[in-house]
């Protein structure tokens, strides 16, 4: 290489004197040099870095998850980073490797912060550089699954969850960067970036749903760090124009565009949250959106105070998290309605930033801390801060999960969740609303867990989620054909056929009607609601009632599903107990060759493996399942099917589970009430050999009354005393005096329902 | 009642005045008025109780212990104690109220001579009492199931319990009891209940087995108390005459006399246990019969230390305990070979007993008390005390199971069994005898284990102890159709019939030959082993390897099956993986119905869930379970059927498992070799959902070589390095060399196998 002249030698003089005396500032003047708008400010704070400092070494879970931070990024920076070109699916190389690298550059960001150790800022800068040498080279990413698809990566989700995490880290270094390296970043990388998913991708960016929620946060936390009012205000209420037309559908079948749907960040916090701060897709999704909600909100917290963030919809977002937390079992794993993974639980790293955030600027809830506690790891900002100190000064206290009731839609009113909890039980009943395109058509549903395994269980999704010999780790072809259908769920299914006939149009303009939840009464807790729309003609109404009985060992379940209907249908209920059979009270049959129990709608993928009838007026159905027996007792006709079925059957890829059933189907029947009782009782011990308390201590349950009005079960145990409980069907009001004559009995009480001795 | 002369009322006061003064004593006197031979000294001694009573509340997992069992017995007293006429089984009422009673008296009387509390002896003592009432009038018991009827219980092995419990309350208050009372118990009680399972039941008392082993010990516990050397030769060496004819069998189907059969409790030290210390029942029945041996080679010692029963065999009870320690899976639970119940492990009451002997008499090895230390309890007595003191001194060390083998029969020369370890993985190969009336059909089988959870299981039993509701808690008749079977293990089955026919006759006359076991170099473990006659006129020899290759993220299992007939035959090999499928690499079909695999043989009990053909060498199945992702690459000819199964065809009450297999059928072949490899690879999180590692790295296994002198291997990974492993087939010794051309390559070694680089 030859030198063409005085000037270039100068500038390269230049330059090499600014190289090295930036490599001699020591850190601390490197974090003096201000700027006009102050950094960091949008997750970490000047004034928190150095609080954080102040304390290091004296903050365990803090020191803890420092450490281990830096260790991993201390090892990527030794191997030093790759930025490809965009080519794979979620499975592949590039598509890894610019997940690894955002990671990483939010962390390396942080650990420049607190460290003050500028090879971490180095390795951002230096990897900032390389992206915005990259991004104005390429064209759309060649993979072409996506109604939206990204550049970094196959969908604008993915670049989106790339500039959410890169905002923080630019944010960490702007200081360090010099004006002209700022320069190059946001004009060649992060303002394209920006305008691409958003005016790029109108149909990603201004919808309801949580892949514009990350969207609209990506955009936003990039606007604060630049500064950028007009980007902020597209993040906040989305563009003004997006030509999409009404009815358009995404690659899920989820709706884009519906007439008058307001956009942007705070439409997402308005739609889909309801008041009680429960997310519409269902706890998995929740956990998965909470991130963006959460990181967003504390930016703009911080940057942007005056638009009281926290406050919005009545401070819904710090709500959310609380109601996130209730929406868990004993062990914190969400429950798994709709699309939902089990496993999936408030140990996820969504949720440990949304505890903390929710602790720090949520009123500092000292039940809070015991969450962070067991997650044994903090955000490393000022929310990390003050969690770590809160845990350190012993602050914490058991967080108590009580029964409790959410509506869903955005004002609350289109029905809801109740989750009842007595001792190790814990009762889900989802009476929600479709929740978009996620839903499972589930109308009055429920699932059961004892200490956080499971009795009745509920399927949750068929996916494997990222496992890609699973389907690429999409979604199967089974979650279509099982797990959404209605047969696989807890609930009524007439004739065979799904609610809304599996209709994701009619479906999402639909929900059931919250009729009564009162947890007041710790010995009886109810939740009851009704289903008008799931089939033409037809109106259920479940009621599920906790009951807390000093004659029986454990709490148990009384569940009452009322059906009336315009002409006679077959209604299968099933149960999807999970367990060992001890025992059952009525003969049947097992088949010596196992067929699928129908063609379709589900019941394509049941085997049926055996089917009997009851000579009595109770079927009985006891298992075992994990140290624990379990009864469920239910009201028969004599002309209802049991059938005990199980999963698997057209499978032909093995994704499902075989789990087992038992479903009681009663034929040719107009309305008719089901109810059953489901017991808890007893344990077994593999080490001990004991088995205690192996049998039900119930000895029958009937229905002793039933009409528009009123319905009445008796409920008797062994030891032959006997329980009635009265429901009012079509009046929850509290004041109400009832009045009614069963079999020669008189029963008057106020109120909704009436539990009482019947001798 | 009329007082009918002045001799009598002199009595009446007599007696009440030493009533008054024997309530009046304060415990200390109690416990200082001797007797001529010492009491206790059965198994707590008077130095002992010193020893214990000085430390008491300064030795916390006693202290707690006590406390534990204090709170229970002060329980029983207060309820006050029942003694029935005996009449039912075991689910019922008498059964269980005997059985309650001897745990109580034994706890109650080391309660006394512990707290010096008289209340405890008072409470032995009127019970005793009531039984020396009850005894005299009994008959056999009303039930008639067992080859050998007790009294109290429906067979002597239960009314042998009762003795061995009661015996050791007995000493216990021995000399608090005035010497007519004790007359009254040795004369109406002990004697004629000693004398009625040993003359009265020879059948029971004068055989090898776990039944007599309890009787052997009843009667010589009693006899060590009553200080009665008649009685404890019998116990020692059984019956001089029993009039027993050889051939005769139990209910269960096990022999009772066999030719030249020694008997007694040395005889049963003898026989059963091989010099290893493996009980030729298995590790579940092990640890059931671990209770009356080591609990009589403590009275033994304390009462006899001239036998010295610890040195007895080269002292193989205490290596029995090692052994039965070595077992376990990496929870503590045994591995359930033969008829073993899952969940049984090192915490159950018979191995802290097992654990706290073997630390006290067998040299105080610290690795027992990290066991003792996760029991959490201990024996209330010198060794119990020893444990906790150790425990409370810290010296506790990590109980670090190792590779090792055990052989099996007396002499250790009836095959055996090998464990190879290496990081979490356990590998348990099955190559012993029979293991009398409770061995399965299962020569050279073998399960996996990853940290405790099972890789390829073993079925174990088909029954639930002591769950009423299923069989009354005994052996289910699946437990000979399906659990004892061979297909329900994972070993070669010829022509769908079992080990030698299923006839136990048969089997329990042979039993595999150990050809080679060698865990010396951790990198390339190996255990291999022939059988030659569970098929007449086939040779089966299985080598089992467990490498540790730096090439590999985990160590892996190479599984070399070779089989040379004199005719041709099927061959079935079954895997019984658990967990979900992920993956297979060929072709296959599910049916739209289910069939059972077979028609008898335990194939009945199997659906046929699916059926392919390879076009490959290898067939490939992954599956994941638990976070844990698991490779079988198998070779395999284009004629092998591939077969899909699945437990629970024909299982009309429910009793079976719904597990797994995948089976690797040959067609018509006489001789051939399977060669497979199993691999644990990469996690799956629910929570972070990440996938690592989620695919084999294997990309080939071929056999390259096979002759009667030598099987070779090659391995070759993704990375397109091979390996190859040749094993000698008729050659074990380790000084021999050899030297083979295989595929124009020289190969030279030294010893039995090679493992070596290819490229």
């Amino acid at each position: 290489m030859r030198i063409k002249n005085l000037a270039v030698i100068k500038l390269v003089i230049i330059a090499i004197f600014f190289v090295v005396v930036s490599c001699e500032k020591k850190p601390e003047d490197v974090l003096e040099s201000k700027s006009a708008s102050e950094h960091p400010s949008l997750i970490l704070s000047k004034q928190g870095v150095k609080d954080i400092r102040a304390n290091l070494g004296n903050i365990p879970i803090f020191d803890k998850t420092l450490a281990v931070t830096q260790s991993e990024v201390d090892a990527e920076i030794k191997k030093g980073f790759d930025v490809p070109v965009p080519k794979d699916y979620s499975g592949g190389y590039t598509h890894q490797v610019h997940k690894k690298n955002f990671l990483m550059l939010q962390k390396a960001g942080v650990l420049f912060q607190i460290l003050q150790d500028e090879k971490y800022a180095i390795y951002v800068r230096d990897m900032l550089m390389e992206y915005a040498k990259l991004y104005p080279t390429l064209p759309l990413h060649p993979q072409t699954r996506s109604y939206a698809r990204g550049k970094l990566f196959w969908q604008c989700l993915n670049d989106s969850n790339w500039l959410v995490y890169t905002s923080q880290a630019y944010d960490c270094i702007y200081n360090y960067l010099k004006p002209e390296e700022r320069a190059t970043l946001e004009n060649d990388l992060f303002r394209p970036f920006a305008n691409f998913i958003s005016e790029g991708n109108p149909q990603f960016f201004n919808r309801v749903h949580n892949h514009s929620t990350w969207g609209n946060v990506a955009v936003g936390m990039i606007a604060l760090v630049m500064d950028d009012d007009d980007l902020l205000e597209k993040a906040l209420n989305g563009l003004k124009t997006d030509n999409l037309q009404e009815g358009l559908k995404d690659n899920d079948g989820g709706f884009i565009k519906k007439k008058g749907q307001k956009v942007g960040f705070l439409a997402n916090v308005d739609e889909p949250f309801s008041p009680d701060g429960y997310y519409t897709e269902g706890p998995y999704y929740q956990r998965y959106a909470m991130y963006p909600f959460l990181i967003f909100a504390q930016a703009l917290n911080n940057v942007k105070p005056e638009l009281k963030i926290f406050e919005h919809k009545n401070g819904v977002l710090l709500k959310a998290v609380n109601t996130l937390l209730n929406l868990s079992d004993a062990n914190g794993d969400f429950f798994p309605i709709n699309d939902g993974q089990k496993g999936m639980s408030y140990y996820s790293r969504e949720l440990v930033t949304a505890v903390d955030i929710a602790y720090y600027f949520g009123g500092q809830n000292p039940e809070l801390l015991s969450i962070a506690k067991k997650q044994n790891k903090v955000v490393l900002d000022d929310t990390g801060l003050a969690i770590a100190k809160g845990i350190r000064d012993g602050r914490a206290v058991p967080f108590v999960k009580k029964s409790i009731e959410f509506g869903d839609g955005p004002n609350g009113e289109q029905g809801g969740i109740g989750i009842l909890r007595s001792n190790d039980l814990e009762l889900v009943y989802k009476y929600t609303s479709q929740g978009l395109s996620h839903g499972h058509y589930d109308k009055l549903s429920f699932s059961l867990y004892n200490n956080g395994e499971e009795v009745i269980q509920d399927y949750g999704l068929a996916r494997f989620v990222n496992i890609e010999q699973k389907g690429g780790g999409n979604y199967l072809k089974e979650n279509k054909t099982w797990a959404k259908e209605t047969i696989a769920h807890n609930t009524i299914v007439q004739n065979e056929t799904s609610h809304f006939n599996h209709k994701y149009e009619i479906a999402s303009k639909n929900y059931s009607v919250k009729y009564l939840f009162d947890s007041s009464n710790s010995e009886l807790q109810i939740a009851s609601a009704k289903e008008l729309n799931a089939y033409h003609g037809t109106e259920l109404h479940r009621t599920m009632v906790m009951i807390n009985d000093k004659e029986f060992e454990n709490p148990f379940v009384l569940d009452i599903m009322k059906v009336n209907s315009d002409k006679k249908n077959q209604y299968d209920l099933p149960y999807y107990y999970m367990g060992q059979i001890m025992k059952v009270n009525f003969k049947y049959k097992v088949p010596s060759t196992l067929k699928p129990l129908g063609k379709e709608n589900g019941y394509q993928h049941l085997w049926k493996e055996g089917y009997g009838k009851s000579a009595f007026e109770n079927a009985k159905l006891s298992w075992l399942n994990n140290g624990n027996f379990y009864t469920l007792t239910t009201t028969v006709e004599e002309k209802d099917d049991l059938i005990f079925a199980r999963i698997g059957a057209n499978d032909p890829d093995f994704n499902l589970r075989r789990d087992p059933s038992f479903i009681i189907r009663r034929n040719n029947t107009q309305n008719t009430v089901f109810a059953s009782v489901i017991e808890t009782h007893g344990s077994y011990s593999p080490v001990s050999e004991f088995a205690v308390n192996a049998t039900s201590a119930i000895s029958k349950v009937k229905i002793i009354y039933n009409n528009d009005s009123y319905t009445a079960v008796s409920i008797e145990n062994i030891n032959g005393k006997t329980k009635i409980f009265i429901i009012s069907n079509n009046d929850a009001s509290k004041e109400s005096k009832h009045n009614l004559n069963i079999n020669n009995m008189e029963y008057q009480w106020v109120g909704p329902y009436n539990y009482t001795n019947i001798n």
